[in-house]
């Protein structure tokens, strides 16, 4: 049992909301190891949060739990959940938020014990933090659960084909300015790549190309990135979440 | 005991100032499991820093140790304190920043060792943050202190009564636009809410009224709130710290 | 054996990045206590992170391990190491970073496991991490090296000298916007300093001196450092990394 807890939010740290979630969690499982991912993802960014979970959280050893909350529902009818996948168990909203890491199907968190007093702007705090550190502590999710349910998925935009061209779009755009794409980075072979009307160049990685140079490569997460070197690819394209990506074979 | 220590300073992450502090205390008690309350609070700002504490402390176990710099009086002849209060003790200045969180008397921290070398600009690391360490470790205050004080408190403004209304006022913009206000939400009861010549809905939460609309209800931490369903009040009524808040009885 | 590793990267924390070396590092070290040191680093600004971690490391416990990660020339032929130093093991990039820390010569890291994948942009994560969570779970750096070198070292500006003066640079501002140089503060004696055509007000602390004042004093690094008190001297000076700082003895 590794007591290890990740926290992934859209609360920011200039308020003590990341704070009284690690309280409770300390609260509830004195043992806990408490580890931050971010509390950074853009207010109510439910696809920045997928995309930061799952750079993230499947790095880590089975038997960790992971809290993320970026919920734009709370206190609405939408579920919440715990979900197994790639790096451990995943507690939080069923809003998709679990999307690029969940398989299967996860438990619907519906049995809370009736002393637990839940805020209804603050599940992160008075229910995910509390039964993830239980889970933590050694609980078994079936016990907040009568049962499992087929987890909420975001619809991703897909690349479309055109004639010869494969058109796919820009889905993050990263601190450093570099763009990752829904284009899965492997199957784009030596295929070209162009972006706001200018072509990259195709590396295994920056330091292949010169300074200031629009560069494609596939990404830590697998999916083909465009970049430049020593630069922000963003500020260069003005180009941002939505802006299309051509690939066409050569 | 829990060998937990929190931190919340004003320092950013950008410098290596918070990193120093951590650094003291894994070097006076080698098993301490730090945790970051949040280092962004506003440079100086000790109201802003006493309202994150007051979010966030309450919720950890007792035997916490919180450590708190937000200490614009460094170097001047403030004193150092340990006090006692909701969610274990709070190690910091004694400038007003455990207003909401401390319970009775605090402990003068007046006996240090001698050996200890205190940088006159950085009490966190080379004071608090060793006290703290020790007390996590298992030291008691008084070993630090020759006799208790009144801590400080913050001269919050007071909601006025005008005929039939209540004026507040708002106290924090938390990093959502909600604007936090020193009403309590608990005496509201079914009152009107006014800001800013617009009436806001009054709900139990966000969800409770349409996209855009303004909507007042009691927050996580007990005070009057207002926001912005999916949106930021802060910015659509270009309101911040200080702007008037009208309750009206139905 | 503390099993303590602080992280130092540029990686921000908006993204998993900086996650996802955590996830590594418990998957490879399931009792390691990870403590964030800063994210926050300017992208690909070495100078800046040799200068947080100085501000930090040093207050470590030996045994501590610090992977640090500000690393423009990745995937290029620049070297891996582990240097021994102030605070500890330091692991990273060898390009400077290192410079206020290290004593003596360093470890190449040309010894890895041939199964371990290594991304080409992604060292932090992928060999950066493993390493210091090995060398914190008890491996000696030999295990990964065939051989010691010297470290890279920044070439810092260096004061010069112009008759009676002294004149130094600014080589890094702060969040408060007080302005750090490459003057040793010790040296300085109670000689006149300028900067931008006003003279500052030699003091031990900011307390010392009216508000708005500009002060200079020795700070927590040893360097003088400018600054004004309850205001920005970067702000009032409109000065940066790079503004010339004069000392004259009186």
């Amino acid at each position: 049992m590794a007591g290890v807890i990740t926290l992934l939010t859209d609360f920011g740290t200039q308020d003590g909301y990341a704070g009284a979630m690690k309280g409770v969690i300390h609260a509830e499982h004195e043992g806990a190891r408490i580890v931050d991912l971010t509390h950074e993802v853009a207010p109510q960014d439910v696809l920045g949060g997928a995309f930061a979970l799952a750079q993230a959280a499947p790095f880590f050893p089975d038997g960790t739990v992971h809290v993320a909350v970026v919920d734009p529902g709370v206190g609405s009818a939408r579920r919440a959940i715990v979900a197994r996948g790639r790096g451990g168990l995943f507690v939080g909203p069923d809003n998709g938020l679990f999307t690029f890491v969940a398989d299967g199907p996860a438990w619907a968190i519906d049995r809370v014990p009736p002393e637990w007093r839940i805020h209804p702007t603050f599940h992160g705090r008075d229910l995910f933090a509390r039964v993830g550190a239980r889970l933590a502590a050694g609980a078994r999710p079936e016990e907040f659960s009568s049962g499992t349910v087929a987890p909420e998925r975001l619809k991703l935009p897909e690349p479309v084909r055109a004639g010869e061209e494969l058109v796919g779009e820009v889905i993050h755009v990263d601190r450093f300015g570099n763009l990752i794409t829904n284009l899965s980075g492997g199957e784009m072979g030596e295929a070209a790549v162009e972006i706001g009307g200018i072509q990259a160049v195709r590396a295994t990685t920056y330091a292949d190309v010169e300074r200031g140079r629009l560069v494609a490569y596939t990404g830590s997460a697998g999916y083909l990135e465009v970049a430049v070197r020593d630069g922000s690819a963003a500020n260069l394209l003005s180009a941002g979440r939505g802006v299309r990506v051509r690939v066409k074979p050569k």
